[in-house]
């Protein structure tokens, strides 16, 4: 589980590991991402916007009656997976990063004013919990062109 | 789990959820998805492209030695989810869909190398296995902008 699968030479495109500063740096550039989470034993995904904290933390938001919040609920914490891509629909060249963590509800009263204030949801006015992923797991791929002579090889410890 | 969330009203998009021929059809559309599942009790994420068939079955193809073909292969069946969106990175205007369902390798040869043929993956010499998704639940949103007047509010039967 914690190792990423293995760098692929295909016909088209050749996929790359990307090392855990390159993923969480690619994350906290994308716009939005999907949260995935487990419920009533079937796999759940939404898409949402987010925050990245500097130690990868991933900050998101939620509605008190949404089915993500009920899953987070229960003690112990819930591990989710956290994923965004950037992957052109023509050529599929890109990059998809999956982050994977326990998920818990912020309850500080100054980190929820923070990220109430720079996070806005798509949705702004039916968020009320704000929850927070552990990167404790970060793997990411990126897909590039066969024929790039590519110093991206260099990135190929995390394979 | 089988009813769509409530429609809200935010601040700045509505969301109207989408019946499930509209959402087939926005997914049949698409130039790839996300193929969600549980691997080790731990949820698990992976873009790959697909095709829909007429009935909605969603088929990808992925590889022997993957983590998502070794959640597969038990028996009975697993359940994944597969999503697909289109969501602006700017205006947040968008869709989503998600389609719930039993997740199996196809064994017929003359469908594999039917699929074989029409659907190229990203990196095409790794793939060896079909999986067909059968649409078991298949729920749908559109985020669309506050002030616009729509006829899409007549989709608001699936809310």
């Amino acid at each position: 589980m914690t190792s990423p699968e293995p760098v692929i030479d295909g016909d088209v495109r050749r996929v790359v590991a990307l090392d855990r500063d390159e993923a969480i740096r690619l994350l906290a550039g994308a716009a939005f991402g999907r949260v995935v989470f487990t419920r009533d034993a079937l796999p759940a995904i939404r898409p949402v916007n987010h925050l990245v904290e500097h130690d990868g933390r991933i900050i998101i938001r939620t509605r008190l009656t949404s089915r993500l919040t009920s899953a987070i609920r229960p003690q112990p914490p819930i591990v989710v997976a956290y994923e965004a891509d950037d992957i052109d629909t023509v050529s599929h060249i890109g990059w998809t990063v999956v982050v994977t963590g326990f998920a818990h509800a912020v309850t500080d009263p100054e980190r929820i004013a923070r990220y109430e204030r720079v996070l806005r949801p798509c949705v702004a006015a039916a968020m009320d919990i704000v929850v927070e992923i552990e990167p404790n797991i970060v793997t990411g791929m990126r897909l590039i062109d066969k024929a790039e002579p590519t110093d991206v090889e260099a990135l190929g410890d995390a394979r």
